[in-house]
């Protein structure tokens, strides 16, 4: 009899809401090791964990070509999610390991998400619930998403979700919008008018980011934008951290630069920072796929390039070539 | 030459955004008087600023027999807002004072700011903002409003236009609703299921109140409905204070007898109380009106009708005699 495989999850929280996916390693004769931290695990925890693993579900932790060193066995990563910033492909590719994702588990919850802070911001939901919990009594006065212009950079799975919420639900709302790839039929279908990012910044009463974290991208928003952007602005990241300088977006809500912000994800998780002291921002801890669908969507989608893999099946969905060209272009 | 009209604004805030509406009074030679604390008046300062006055345009204060005893030389009361629970309308046409109120310039951003809290509270977004700013990291998990089922109580103005972003920005939304008089058209045009109150209390994962306040619906919302609600149950009340009973409310909230609950209004305001240390409820300041446009629109509206009475036209939009009616009814 063959030795069980055996499979890391560092991604939280995993089969916490439906126990399925468990279930189904299990299944196969999986033996399994899960993150039982509320948080991503740093560098030593994750080092501690490693050792005989052949398969990977991997969180958002830096998954590096030393990580990988420490696992000679692995057969393949699967990110239970769409972003593969923290994986190092070309690394992988180097030791001949697959990588997979679940590209379209988080969308559904992500675009509702999206959708709850920028409304939340447009209101100053969140300043009106600290005031009455210090005993205060403030009435904000707001804007209507119908009567905006909300700017959507990167239109892909979540980008596209969050633009049908929009127009379907708020009409009267007009759409700008900027991708490296211009999907024409959709933006037909939904009067999206596609501009250049610089149209964006100065333009729109909202903007947010549906990028992924890549060499273009890291940065994308900082000073020289926000100085671009009306001071009734409002903006919106729940794609990656590092995409908006956190420096320079402190700096821009403090000032009245800009009007208020949503954020979920941060460069350095669990968040602590300056950001947390402002007012005119919504933060929540990068759960913007927490919903028991997508979560269950996204643990299974990885799940079962395992299950494929422990049957002599090919992938599912493996990461695109093109994410492995652009890993290499951020290297020149 | 006659004396000039003298107009008292108990309502607030008034012509803050735009300063149109007060041109408008002075353009026709009146004299404008305002209230210029940051919250509605009390009993004592209300008194105060009585006499003679010809026109009020009135907020959320008690508009009494005794307060139309202390302005003799009254000829209106505009309540800018929908609600028309604080003033008393039979002693208004006993001393043949009639009102009139703007019943369309608060619904679209009511209905948005309910939107706004619903999507707030289906995933925790007031909780994790608290966390993160105390330097905690809580991943809430919620649901989506396209996989939920939505009671809405009271499909007038703003019930409609909530059903409308929900049915037009999240489909997959199932609506259940409940009114006096339902509206069978609009109902078949967004396939609305008409129900009892009770089935909506048992069977939705969100619960929105858009009725007024009256004998029929004051503590429409207590231990009882509570004890109906699911375990998941949303709660969100932005018509008035009063329609839920609070302490109920905070009792269900502690328990978990609901999960979570929004709300824009309370028994008194500004609101100091048990509610304001709870953690899954996110509260804002009776501000479901405060938009530019809605601001405009409804002190616009209210202007007009004394303009209208100052040029000796009949009003636009006197309160409809049903509430007439109703108000005889509750004294019964």
């Amino acid at each position: 009899m063959s030795k069980s495989p055996r499979v890391l999850v560092t991604n939280l929280p995993f089969a916490h809401i439906n126990p399925r996916p468990l279930e189904i390693l299990r299944d196969v004769g999986a033996e399994v090791v899960l993150n039982l931290l509320n948080r991503p695990l740093n560098e030593d925890e994750y080092a501690e964990m490693l050792g005989g693993f052949d398969y990977l579900l991997a969180g958002v932790e830096p998954v590096t070509g030393k990580v990988m060193d420490g696992e000679p066995n692995l057969k393949l990563i699967a990110r239970i999610g769409i972003g593969i910033d923290n994986v190092d492909l070309l690394a992988a590719r180097e030791r001949g390991i697959p990588v997979t994702h679940t590209p379209d588990g988080p969308s559904p919850a992500t675009a509702e998400l999206t959708m709850a802070l920028m409304l939340d911001i447009a209101r100053g939901v969140g300043q009106a619930d600290r005031a009455i919990r210090a005993q205060g009594w403030k009435k904000m006065v707001g804007v209507r998403l119908a009567e905006s212009t909300v700017g959507v950079i990167g239109v892909g799975r979540i980008g596209k979700r969050v633009i049908r919420h929009l127009t379907g639900g708020f009409p009267g709302v007009r759409i700008l919008a900027n991708d490296i790839e211009p999907d024409e039929a959709f933006g037909e279908e939904l009067a999206v008018e596609w501009t250049d990012k610089e149209t964006i910044y100065k333009t729109c009463d909202f903007v947010t980011l549906h990028v992924p974290r890549t060499a273009l991208t890291l940065g994308l928003i900082s000073t020289k934008e926000f100085a671009m952007m009306k001071p009734t602005a409002r903006l919106l990241n729940l794609a990656r951290g590092g995409i908006i300088d956190e420096v320079a977006l402190a700096h821009a809500l403090r000032t009245g630069e800009i009007t208020a912000a949503g954020i979920d994800v941060y460069g350095t998780e669990p968040y602590i920072g300056d950001l947390s002291s402002l007012e005119n921002l919504t933060m929540t801890c990068h759960m913007a796929a927490n919903t028991p669908d997508c979560r269950l969507a996204m643990e299974s989608g990885a799940v079962a390039e395992v299950v494929r893999l422990i049957e002599g099946k090919p992938l599912g969905i493996p990461v695109a070539e093109i994410e492995y060209e652009r890993a290499a272009g951020a290297l020149k």
